[in-house]
């Protein structure tokens, strides 16, 4: 008993996003790469890993406090980097930072946002984390980690797991992934236009619509459009672990690599400088046939040691999840459809509300595995279950 | 062949009470807590169980009464305790112990019932078991037990899977866990005012709505939602094993812990002077991602090593899954959703037929083990299949 | 490609039964016992269960002849004794008898058949097997023995898993199981009016509905009613392998005992003098929660050692399932529902095409296994395939 | 990002066949035999392959040439032999022939396609394979490898896992498979009377309807129904080991055995001196109960031990799943439904999307790999997951 909980689940703002968001939106957040198998492992993987109940501890101060390179934050738990999310809701990056950072945990800004660094700086409450992706002019990736720098982000996260592109087929079917047939365009302009709230709050009043953080690359471009072809055009594909030693040598501040699934590569990402790693598969977004996030961290933070700090991104959906990458050895989770969701569905006060939603869970799961400290949660809060 | 048998199944029953039950409520029995993840374990996980067909055995005469702390049973199972369960039908709690002990099995008496112990006492026809929550005030509790001791009760039920309040979604959507909306209310007014049968018989005719065992600590309580908050202020999280040595102190018939899911608390329990431990996640209601109830008895049972009644509930739904968790280790098993959607359903007839089915069946599937006595039901009941 | 082959399967049947039929039949048929676990598994473990496809072995002339008890069956199929069968159609044993000696596969009659032994005796082309419940009255019961032996019956199966009834409760729901309320007796007599093809080829055209092996017992009796109070007054529930052992001294031809599920009884069950065991657990109609047949099937082919004959029922649906067992260690499959739903469907003729569709598949299926005769089928004919 | 992928999906192709193709048809292609458990194990049993995602290995210039028997394949994918595909659409095989050929890939023309070696010859970029079944006259056989000879083909195919039909109950039901009930035919002639499209596309314009390698053997044929009757009548169940020696002695070019799924067998095609062989159970349309082909590759690849290549098909689906099947041993993969239903939906310009989509799948998916040529993907391309 105890405190009454208001809650509502990432199921809860699916739907309402769904109802809300003009369908290629909606189905380029929900959707997955090839046949979405890891999408699903991802969700699916979590419920193999069993917490353990223990009773008569003498709980209920919980610390959910986290020390991530330095800085506290309030749970462990962040918000990973999602591209085109202000196309969800008007400015939805800057909505979403201010919910972020009011409530403490660490925002991963993407490279692909509307909102450009500055901008989201401005609505931030503190700092928030700059995600890099690689384009081939490296003096252009220079400037943006020096405006990452400027804007006092206290950490760069590299995504790694996006060489190529990968075949996204909701994506070609709603046209959001390339030249859709003027059929399927008359579709999604009908589509579009039933959208009262998104097309009055983000298509009129959300403007300007463009890649803030690459304005600067394509002074004159005249819409989204143009910003897609230009990120076609500039892609690295060629991106190696020499590539890293430079980014490091371009910023001084921690160093995250996200998307390794693999303990080796997670050993050459400590090995080439990582302050940390996302343990991530982009959400099933990349490669498909691969194994969910949370099926590898074990074998991932054994490679590692310690001796660099593993987050975990793919699948997390509340703090049990959460609970359970914590015990399998990660600092702390991200996740990325349930932001989004959230903000999609309500804007800042969704995101808000999700992230008060794990962080109630988490207190409460907390309590109920005999701990007062999040810190504590590690191997020994597993329960061994015969198969 | 041989006697015929009338029976219904849990799944009618459950049928049943939503369709007398306001939303709210049914929901409140029905649920989950985070995921629900546990909750769906706890049914699933019997399967795996597998018993041995015997024949030619010379059956016939099914002895199923089972010796408790000292008292014979009618057979082994119970009813679990169930807060609010005087809502689900006219002084409920009245109901089924009338049912319960007429059929002579445990009925366990929640602290957070409407109807209060002595009530409770009036209506039953042999001794009940009370259960103990903890609120700070320690004089309060010591008066409970009092009254428990004073109500002839044979054993006292301490819940320990609770010291902190858990997520339940389905509870926030229907307003049944906090504060709702307008809205929300304005939907649970109106689904509540089509339930005429329950109007009448719990609305109006099932008054007093009062937490029975609790009026004496709130004197000028208005309503149940007074009742509910004094819980919030008054429960007691820190509870811990010292906790348990003091109730130990209070009450000297026999103590059983209820909410052990852990073989290392299990220990704990008995080495703290516990004569009986419910292996129990309190039926997928508090810390979700937790291992089946079922799943962890065989650990449990070996770390008891025989020093203390093993009894478990959750997800038990017929006669099979008591003899399974007999074959692994339990004393008896436990009920909770099927009483009180029996009792939602039909009344005290709902759980006298409840009981008497699973009686019925455990006659049957007794003979059919090729055994005669449910004393005999042990590891050698279990049968080896090969994955 | 080769000749064509038309064929329906189990399902097609199921179907047309289930239109034809009372619903209160078909769900006597269809259904299980308690939470009808085991009636699932018997289905889905066959599955596990991997045939090897072996190519070039000069195949095409298939050799499906099956010697039992020194007898020559045209394939190792037969069927398993089901009780009522002729309510579902006109004299329904007696068109089963008929489609099944007129294909050369085992027939045999259930003590609670409506035909009588003789009836029987006179629609069969040769000889069937007469399978036997025990009753208190063993002159009865030895006067039925003999009764078989005098019709020609080639084996005697002594049905072991029944000492006493099972719970179920799809025929509680449909009053086929006991005493139904009045409400759910206008409903089976709405139901049962619609039923017009049913009314009058059974209902009206199949009389006399008495059970034909137990009408002797009562003279007197009045209607199915008084045989069905007869057989529950005079069951017997202490059956044991004295009785065993007083069947085999009536009875001096092969003697099979059906019901075996564990390896212990299977032993038991040679020792004391059976000629073959039928690996069963009555279809899922029993105990439930134990393993399927197909799982208990190696295990106990085992501790037989080629001592006798193994027969497996219980989810067998097609040839291919008989080959698994085969595979297994069984030297014939037997099938309960497969024709007495495709006896309520068509009748006879219903009866004739199911086998036929079983004796088409296994020339198939034994072709792509690369043989040539079925009783080349063994342990090397299963593939073994990583998990 | 990178360059933008317009893909749609295998079961969008499924949908659209469907659509458009008499129902017979359309199930004949889509069902397989008995109880469709292989059909369905061949699809599933994929996702228990993981594939490891690696990151930061300089990639993008994917290298998909794969050289098979000498020739350089642009991909390691081909097309199945699939019968009767020219009444998908018209002349079918001669359009799938044309979209293989332009894209690079090898496409088999099985012996019962409705267009000839010599129309597919005409219409082929560069050269094909032809598959051969075995017909009694041994003479009409080595007149057909004779005409592959003369066409140019580059391989010849040799199905050994048809000696005997098999039960295809969808076909039974459609009419497809046999002689149907007057009621029956009717049904299917109403059902074609409403597919439009393909009724002026294949039955009206796509004429003649006959076998085209079969033609010279029955030069009075009046319609298709006179080649299924002469295929059944001169199908040769007896081939074995000495058949393949007799074609061996035929063709002087590489030999592939397609139907192999045991090990054993896979090392008997070797010493019969094959090249090549296909893991393969039909698609799951012949002996059903076996494993899937990926499941049985490991094994079989173990056998071969590279004194053959292997390819594999059945339930491959997307570029993952021939990644998978290279990872544990195959130089390429086939696909039958894939491009048949593609056919279907679209002709050859369904075709051509099909395997471009397999194309870009594969160069994403080998660049998430890390890896730039497919040449690379071995063993080590595996995870090793933890169950
Ligand atoms: C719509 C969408 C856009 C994304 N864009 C980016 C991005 O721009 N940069 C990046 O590193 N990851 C991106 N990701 C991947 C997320 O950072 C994260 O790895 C993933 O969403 C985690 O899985 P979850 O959605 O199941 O929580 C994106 C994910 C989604 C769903
Ligand atoms: C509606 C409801 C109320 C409950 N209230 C209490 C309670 O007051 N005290 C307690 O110890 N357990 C309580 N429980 C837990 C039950 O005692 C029991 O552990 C659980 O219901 C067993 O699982 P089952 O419902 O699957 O049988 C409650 C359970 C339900 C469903
Ligand atoms: C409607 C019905 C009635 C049955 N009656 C008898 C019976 O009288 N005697 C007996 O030994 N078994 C009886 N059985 C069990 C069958 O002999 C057999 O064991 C079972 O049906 C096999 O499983 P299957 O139906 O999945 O093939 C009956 C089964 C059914 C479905
Ligand atoms: C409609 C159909 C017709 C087929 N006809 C032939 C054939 O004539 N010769 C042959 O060797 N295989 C034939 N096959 C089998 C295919 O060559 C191939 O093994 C199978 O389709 C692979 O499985 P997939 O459909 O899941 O890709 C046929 C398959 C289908 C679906």
């Amino acid at each position: 008993m105890g405190r009454s909980i208001v809650a509502t689940t990432f199921e809860d703002d699916r739907q309402r996003a769904r109802q809300r968001l003009p369908r290629q939106l909606f189905e380029f957040i929900d959707g997955g790469s090839f046949g979405e198998e890891t999408l699903a492992a991802n969700r699916n993987d979590f419920a193999r890993v069993h917490l353990r109940q223990r009773v008569l501890m003498d709980v209920g101060n919980a610390v959910l406090d986290t020390e991530i390179f330095g800085e506290r934050f309030a749970l462990p738990l962040g918000l990973s980097p999602v591209g085109l999310a202000g196309l969800m809701r008007r400015r939805g990056e800057a909505q979403a930072v201010r919910a972020a950072t009011a409530a403490g945990v660490p925002f991963v800004l993407s490279t692909v946002s509307l909102c450009g660094i500055e901008e989201v700086a401005a609505a931030a409450a503190r700092p928030f984390w700059f995600q890099l992706y690689f384009l081939r002019d490296r003096d252009y990736v220079a400037k943006m980690i020096g405006r990452a720098q400027q804007a006092g982000c206290t950490a760069l996260v590299m995504t790694v797991d996006v060489p190529v592109n990968s075949p996204r087929h909701r994506d070609a079917q709603t046209g959001m992934g390339g030249v859709p047939s003027a059929l399927a365009r008359a579709k999604v302009v009908a589509d579009f236009s039933r959208r009262w709230p998104w097309l009055r709050d983000v298509a009129v009043g959300g403007r300007p619509h463009i890649f803030g953080n690459l304005a600067a690359a394509i002074p004159d471009a005249r819409g989204l459009a143009d910003f897609r072809s230009f990120t076609r055009a500039n892609w690295d594909n060629a991106i190696g672990w020499k590539d890293v030693a430079w980014v490091r040598d371009q910023w001084d501040g921690p160093l995250v690599i996200k998307g390794i699934l693999d303990p080796q590569d997670a050993a050459a990402a400590v090995a080439a400088g990582a302050n940390g790693i996302v343990v991530s598969n982009h959400g099933g977004r990349q490669l498909d046939g691969v194994a969910s996030s949370i099926s590898m961290l074990p074998a991932i933070a054994n490679a590692v040691g310690g001796r660099a700090e593993i987050f975990l991104d793919g699948g997390v959906r509340n703090a049990i999840d959460v609970l359970r990458a914590r015990a399998l050895g990660a600092k702390a989770c991200f996740v990325g459809r349930p932001w989004v969701l959230a903000l999609a569905a309500d804007g800042e006060a969704g995101v808000a509300r999700m992230i008060e939603r794990f962080r109630i869970e988490m207190i409460s799961a907390l309590g109920l595995m005999g701990l007062n400290d999040v810190a504590d949660v590690g191997a020994e809060a597993l329960a061994h279950v015969p198969p």
